[in-house]
């Protein structure tokens, strides 16, 4: 057994299993340190527990804290979201703005890095945004996320009479849904629970379990927020020809996927991942996006057990812990 | 046995093998009728010959003829190149002018049609677009896939100092090649054979045979000209994070392809068929693009058998067909 000065509680994964470590080495770092307040689970934390990234070490991405420890004093006490991505500052995409893409950048909880399912974590100083009085922490954890499906926003120019289809129900595609919102009139979500499509129609989306052949190729934009190969299937199926898929989630299962229909009816597909932090922010400041009522459940970090298995359930929404 | 009072040569394609048909029904139609003056071997002809859109009838698509009977007197005589999709005219796509996505459509030699591989073809009239006479037959039988390399300028805006990657160097990379090279100054072709990559050297591309870590991952946008697995994942090596993948061909296998590295690395997939006639043959007419010495061999419709094994080999650049 190791023995160390000073240790802190955290959820560790070890490539196999999760494991509560309550004598995790303390954060030793160079790095602003920021006490954890309240850590989302993502599905790309359910990925990795099925060997996505192939990462070990703690988990977790989504995070609102308190700095404790800063080189800027006037951070310290200051509450704080943090961007995942850290650039190694020195090739062409980090000089270009791009640490997003550095090809030798660490992640929060995904890639190289401790992330926040433990009580401290440490990030850039230029990673982290103060989060306003007017945002509370259960808001604020959602900020990352956010900051995803803004992701969008960059990547395409939306045009407000656009027809949309948002493919998924869940955490991500709610998000989304409420962003593309502020731009498109015209959005219909294809789900698979009553209880999170009747939350999209209160925001104005139609929503619609199972695809009927009148909506088959009707979709000028179709965002694929499932995860599933069978998600990206109905994305193909929504879209119009020479319309766009994007894809916002990673697909973990590796079937067959055929992209002759991309070619023929001349889709275009656009990864997009992480995204930027100020819109995301700002929406719920201004209250442009609510997520109020997402969150189905808080565990204490040596609950996680319990936390896991209520997060995989498909009818939840989020799920966070509280180290 | 049929009898028909006027009967053509055709090859015709019954879902298992080619057969040489000396006794074809005349075209019946009022459409335009065109007698074939050559037709192109592509590669999706390669590809029904596999089942690729499940198609029967008379196989060919790429083609230069004479127009023999037309509504518009004016053509009779005239030397044509045809589009080769066929809208209904009804649809939301064919209202948009997109008759080349109308979910109706037939396609020469493709869909629901028969094509070029005949003494005659039939198409309605605002297919067909004169030839001047600065093009010659040889030259003309290429204007289809020329269009087809000129639609990733419609649908991407060209940057003329990205740095590019042609993934192949085939009949469709050589003419994407020259296509890209009209606006583009560093474009590098990544293929297999010394005699088209030594080609595409003299119109100012650069060469590698495979791909050395320092190339990967180098690319503003890569073109995918190979229809093949192997094709595609060396394209996704290729090109930058947030770049993009232009693809301009149909992958028959389906294979696990995985969409992970789209999402993660923000590469936009753009899928790219049918393109524009006018720009090709102007390009030809002002011999922007010389596609001089492409052909390799020109063979009878009856001998068809070598035909298709020459134009199988790798090695080759075009084979065509004289009804």
């Amino acid at each position: 057994m190791k023995i160390h000065l000073f240790s802190v509680k955290a959820l560790r994964f070890d490539g196999g299993k999760l494991i509560y470590d309550s004598n995790y080495p303390e954060v030793n770092s160079d790095e602003t340190i920021v006490k954890v307040s309240l850590a989302g689970i993502c599905g790309t934390d359910l990925e990795i527990l099925q060997g996505y990234m192939s990462f070990e070490g703690v988990l977790g991405h989504e995070f609102v804290g308190v700095v404790t420890k800063s080189k800027n004093k006037d951070l310290i006490g200051k509450r704080v979201v943090g961007e995942i991505n850290v650039g190694c500052e020195k090739c062409e995409s980090c000089r270009k703005g791009m640490q997003r893409h550095c090809q030798n950048r660490s992640v929060l909880g995904i890639l190289n890095r401790d992330g926040a399912f433990a009580e401290y974590l440490s990030l850039p100083e230029k990673n982290l945004h103060i989060i306003p009085d007017s945002i509370s922490d259960k808001q604020a954890v959602f900020v990352e996320p956010i900051a995803a499906a803004f992701e969008i926003k960059e990547q395409v120019s939306l045009n407000p009479n656009w027809d949309i289809a948002i493919v998924g129900d869940g955490r991500l595609a709610q998000l989304i849904a409420m962003v593309l919102r502020t731009v498109c009139l015209n959005i219909t979500c294809f789900g698979k629970h009553e209880n999170k499509l009747q939350r999209l129609e209160t925001i104005g989306l139609k929503t619609k379990i199972g695809i009927t052949q009148e909506q088959e190729k009707k979709f000028d934009l179709v965002v694929e927020a499932t995860g599933s190969n069978s998600g990206f299937l109905d994305a193909m199926k929504l879209v119009k020809p020479r319309g766009a898929v994007v894809l916002k989630s990673t697909i973990a299962s590796k079937k067959n996927l055929d992209l002759t229909p991309a070619v023929v009816n001349e889709i275009t597909l656009v990864g997009s991942r992480c995204g930027p932090f100020r819109p995301a922010i700002d929406a719920l400041a201004t209250k442009k996006i609510s997520v109020d009522g997402m969150i189905e459940s808080e565990y204490r970090l040596d609950k996680f057990k319990e936390a896991f298995e209520h997060a995989k359930k498909s009818s939840v929404l989020k799920i966070v812990l509280k180290p």
